[in-house]
C-alpha cells in the first residue's frame, strides 16, 4: 500500500493508534474551534514527539494532505476547523514549561496554557504580559499563531513583543528555529515574526521562548461612569496625554453594561451588593470605563489620585475599588459581559476592529447608529487605550431576514474602520469569520506578497488550507449547539 | 533606445540629471559604508518622491539592475556597499517628521536622524527608545534595514519593537503598507517585521510609523571598579537577579579601559579631572560596569542604593555620578572606547556577538586566551544586560600574517559564539563582514527557506545583492582611508 492511497491508515500503521486516532469523539472534538462552524477531520493526530511531527508532516506534503494544528481550539474565527478535512494537528498535551529567572524568559512546548504560564512566572516573581480573554483555555502555540492580545495591550503591547524565538517544522517536515533565546538577534531574515500570527499556515510550531516581565507590585483598579459614550471616549484621550499608562482602560457601552448588569441580577446576585452605587444608579445611556493601574504602591497611589482629579469634571460616578472585594466585582462585570450578551439574542458576530484613539467616539456613534438601521443590538466593549473594540451584532439566526440584517451590518462595519483608518482584526486574526474582508484591509500587491511568501514556504498547501485568503460568507456557516470548556 | 541596453542613461532622462547623478564624487561617497569598502556604483539616485521610487524600481526589474538602498551610510558590515555595482537609491534627504503625542506615534521619512527624532520626541515629553551608537548619523530607514539595537536593549528591547507600520516598495516597483499606525494589527501575514533587519533586501522603505515612550524624568549613572571581568559579570547576574532593570549597564574589559583612559590622557586631558578617583586608580586588570537608571525621581534613588549595597563586597571602587559634568564624564569612556581602540592597532575588525547571561564570563574567558594565541589585542565592550557585547581584533593589515591570525581569531570567536548558545549579530547585521558565518547560525533547512522567501518577493535579484547569503573574506577586503561624517 502506498501513502498516496490511504494516508491516514499509512500513518496509523508507522505511528500507532494512540498518536493517529480516528474515532467519532476525536474527529468532533477537533472538527471545530469557538465558531462553532464543525468538519470533521479524517483523524486527529497527537504526535508523542518531534520525530512524529516530521514524520506527519513529510508525508501530509507528500500525499497533499491538509494539516490544521491546533491548540485548545478557543480560537474564534473558525482558523482552528479543518476545512478541508485531512488531519488536525493537536499539540494540546505538550505542556513542558521551564523558566529561568535570570534571563526572564519561559521555555514552552506549544500546549502549556497561559494562565500556567502565568502561575509558574509568578513565583519567580516574574509575568506574563499578554492577557487574552481566554488566557484559562488558550495555548502558547494558538496564542503565537494568533499573535493574540488582551486588556494589557497598551502598556504592554501583544503576544509577538513577548516571543524570543520558536522552533518547529516547515510544511516539508524540515525543522527549523527562527531567533534565539537571546534579547538581541540580528542574522538573517526574521521569519519568528513571520510566523507569529499566520494562523498556522507556515510552519507547526513546537516550542516556544517567551520573554517575562518583572511582576508588578501592587494593582490598583478604579471605574467611572459618564453621561454616555462620547464623553467616556473623550476621558481616554484626556488620559492618556496627561502621560498616564493604564495597565487596563475598559470601555463598556450602554448596551453592553445593561445587558450585563441584567445577566448578573439573574445569575450572580451575591455580587451585585459589591458593587458601587454609582453603577447601580447609572442611566440608561451611560457608558463606563474600568482603569488598572499597576507598579509600586507609591506609584499607582499616585496614578489614582491623578485619574481621580482629571475624572471629576466629566464623570457622574466614579468608585475605587477599596479591597478585594470590591475589585473582584469591578473586574467580574468586564470577564462577564462577553457572555450576558446571549441574553441580547442567540446568535453572536463579534468582530475585535482597531480604529485610532481619535476615532473611537466615531466608532461608536456609528455603531449606535447601525443598531437603529439593522434593528439589531450592538452592544460594544473594548480596550480603549490602544483603541481595540469588540462590536457585535445580536441576532436570531433561526430568522432569514434578522442574519441578513446581521451580515450586512457587518460588512458596513468594516467599511467603517477602514474609513476610520483601522484594523479588520486587532487580535482575533482572520481564519474564516474575517477572510471576506481582507481585501478592504489590503491591496493586491500586499496580498500578492503574502501569497508568494505562502507558497514559497508550503509549496503543497498542505497547512490549515482555506483560511485567510478564502472568503466564506460567516453568518452562513451552520452553527453546532454544543457545551465547549469555556462556555459558562 | 530600450531601457535593457542602458538603464541609467534611459533613467536619467526620464527624471532628469538631479534625481539620478553620476558624477564621481557622489558615486564614490555612495560607494562604501563604515566597512570602506568601496565599489563604485553607475549612478546614485536622489528619488524627489514616491513616484519616482517606482519608476526606478520597476525600470531595475525589468532590465535587472542592482539596487542598494542607502541611509547614512554608517553601517559596520558592508551591507550598504553596491558590490555588483548598478544604482545606489540613496533616501537620506527625505527627512518629514511629525509627532501625534496622543497616540505616541512619530511618522517618519526614512531619512530622518535618530537623535532628530528623539530630539522632537522630547519637545512632547516622549522618547525614541532605540539608541544605537551611531544615532548622531544614522536614519530610520537604515535602522530599521539593520534592526539597530543599542545600550538599552535589555529594559527597552531594539528597533523592531518601536516599529508600528511601514511603507514603501516591492522590488517590483508596487506600493505596499505593512502594520498600520494602531497598537493592535492582525490582519494577515506580517511583512513588516520580515522586512525589518533584511538589511534593505526585500523591499525600500520610504516611510514609517514609530512608536515613542513616555520620557524618564530622571537617569542616574554610577559606575563599579571589579578586580577583573569575571566579578564585573558575576555582579551583572547579581543585579539582574534582584529585580533592578538598569536602563543601561555598559561592561568594559581591562583592554579597553586602559586603552580609552590613554587615549583621554592624549585627546581630552581636561576632562579627565572630572574621572572619580577609583578609576584612576584602578588595576591592569580592572573590568568596570557603568550602570544607568531611569524612571522617577524617588525610583531612581531607590535604585541607585540598591546597586550601591549589592555591589559594596564585590566592587574595588564605585562612584556615583553627583553632577552632570560627573556623569558626562563617565559617559565619555564610553562613547569614546571604540575610537579609543585604534591607539592598538590600525585596523580592526568588530564583531556584536550575543551570548546567553550566563555565559558572558566564558566569553571573555575566551577572548583573553585568543588575544595570546594571536598576539593581537582583543578589547572588549558591551551591554552587559543583554549579553550583546562589542569584541575586536586589532591588527596592522599591512602585515600579511597578523591579518592571518585576526581573521583565523574572528572565526574561532564565532564558533565558540555559537558553541556557549549565542548569536553571530545582535545589532549590526550581516550584510558582507558576516556572511562567512551565517551557516553556523543557521542550518540548511533555515538558509533554503530564508531564500526561498528572497525569491518570492525579488525574483529578479536587484534589492541590495551579494549581500547575506554570498560569502566574502572580510579581512581581505582593501579599505579607503578616508574621513566619514562619524570620524573625530
Amino acid at each position: 500500500m502506498s501513502p498516496r492511497s490511504n494516508p491516514t491508515r499509512h500513518l496509523q500503521k508507522l505511528l500507532g493508534p494512540e498518536q493517529v486516532r480516528t474515532d467519532h469523539e476525536s474527529r468532533y472534538t477537533a472538527s471545530m474551534d469557538n465558531l462553532r462552524y464543525s468538519i470533521l477531520p479524517e483523524a486527529v493526530l497527537f504526535p508523542a514527539d518531534e520525530e512524529a511531527v516530521a514524520t506527519i508532516l513529510r508525508m501530509a506534503n507528500d500525499t497533499g494532505q491538509p494539516v490544521t494544528p491546533r491548540g485548545a481550539g478557543s480560537a474564534t474565527t473558525g482558523a482552528t476547523s479543518p476545512v478541508q478535512g485531512g488531519w488536525v494537528l493537536d499539540l494540546s498535551g505538550w505542556k513542558q514549561l521551564h523558566v529561568d529567572p535570570l534571563s526572564r524568559m519561559a521555555y514552552c512546548q506549544p500546549g502549556v496554557v497561559l494562565s500556567r504560564l502565568d502561575e509558574v512566572a509568578s513565583i519567580h516573581g516574574l509575568l506574563y504580559a499578554p492577557d487574552p480573554g481566554s488566557a484559562r483555555y488558550a495555548t502558547v502555540g494558538g496564542t503565537i499563531a494568533t499573535n493574540a492580545g488582551g486588556l494589557r495591550g497598551a502598556k504592554y503591547g501583544v503576544t509577538r513583543d513577548y516571543v524570543q524565538a520558536l522552533e518547529g517544522f516547515l510544511p516539508t517536515g524540515e525543522f527549523v528555529r527562527w531567533g534565539a533565546d537571546l534579547r538581541k538577534f540580528a542574522a538573517g531574515f526574521n521569519l519568528r515574526d513571520l510566523w507569529i500570527g499566520s494562523e498556522g499556515t507556515l510552519g507547526v510550531i513546537t516550542g516556544a521562548v517567551l520573554r517575562l516581565l518583572p511582576r508588578p507590585l501592587t494593582r490598583k483598579s478604579c471605574l467611572a461612569v459618564f453621561p454616555g459614550h462620547r464623553e467616556a471616549l473623550l476621558a481616554v484621550q484626556q488620559i492618556l496625554q496627561s502621560g498616564l499608562e493604564p495597565a487596563a482602560m475598559e470601555f463598556l457601552d450602554a448596551q453592553t453594561l445593561h445587558c450585563t448588569l441584567t445577566f448578573w441580577q439573574e445569575k450572580e446576585a451575591s455580587l451585585l451588593r459589591h458593587l458601587p452605587p454609582c453603577l447601580q444608579a447609572a442611566p440608561a445611556t451611560a457608558a463606563v470605563l474600568l482603569i488598572e493601574f499597576d507598579g509600586s504602591e507609591e506609584a499607582t497611589a499616585t496614578d489614582l489620585r491623578t485619574v481621580t482629579g482629571l475624572l471629576q469634571d466629566a464623570a457622574i460616578g466614579f468608585a475605587t475599588a477599596a479591597n478585594g472585594n470590591e475589585r473582584e466585582s469591578l473586574w467580574k462585570i468586564r470577564r462577564s459581559c462577553s457572555q450576558a450578551m446571549f441574553t441580547l439574542g442567540p446568535r453572536k458576530l463579534n468582530e475585535d476592529v482597531v480604529v485610532p484613539l481619535r476615532k473611537e467616539a466615531a466608532l461608536l456613534d456609528f455603531l449606535e447608529e447601525l443598531g437603529k438601521e439593522t434593528g439589531l443590538p450592538t452592544p460594544t466593549f473594548g480596550h480603549a487605550a490602544d483603541g481595540n473594540f469588540h462590536a457585535h451584532l445580536m441576532f436570531d439566526d433561526a430568522d432569514e431576514e434578522a442574519s441578513r440584517r446581521a451580515a450586512e451590518g457587518v460588512d458596513a462595519l468594516m467599511r467603517k474602520v477602514i474609513e476610520l483608518g483601522g484594523a479588520i482584526s486587532g487580535e482575533h486574526g482572520i481564519g474564516m469569520a474575517k477572510s471576506p474582508y481582507l481585501r478592504l484591509q489590503h491591496g493586491d500587491a500586499e496580498i500578492r506578497a503574502m501569497q508568494a511568501v505562502k507558497s514559497a514556504l508550503d509549496p503543497a498547501n498542505i497547512l490549515n488550507p482555506g483560511k485567510i485568503w478564502t472568503s466564506c460568507e460567516v453568518h452562513r456557516l451552520p452553527r453546532e449547539t454544543v457545551r465547549l470548556p469555556w462556555d459558562h
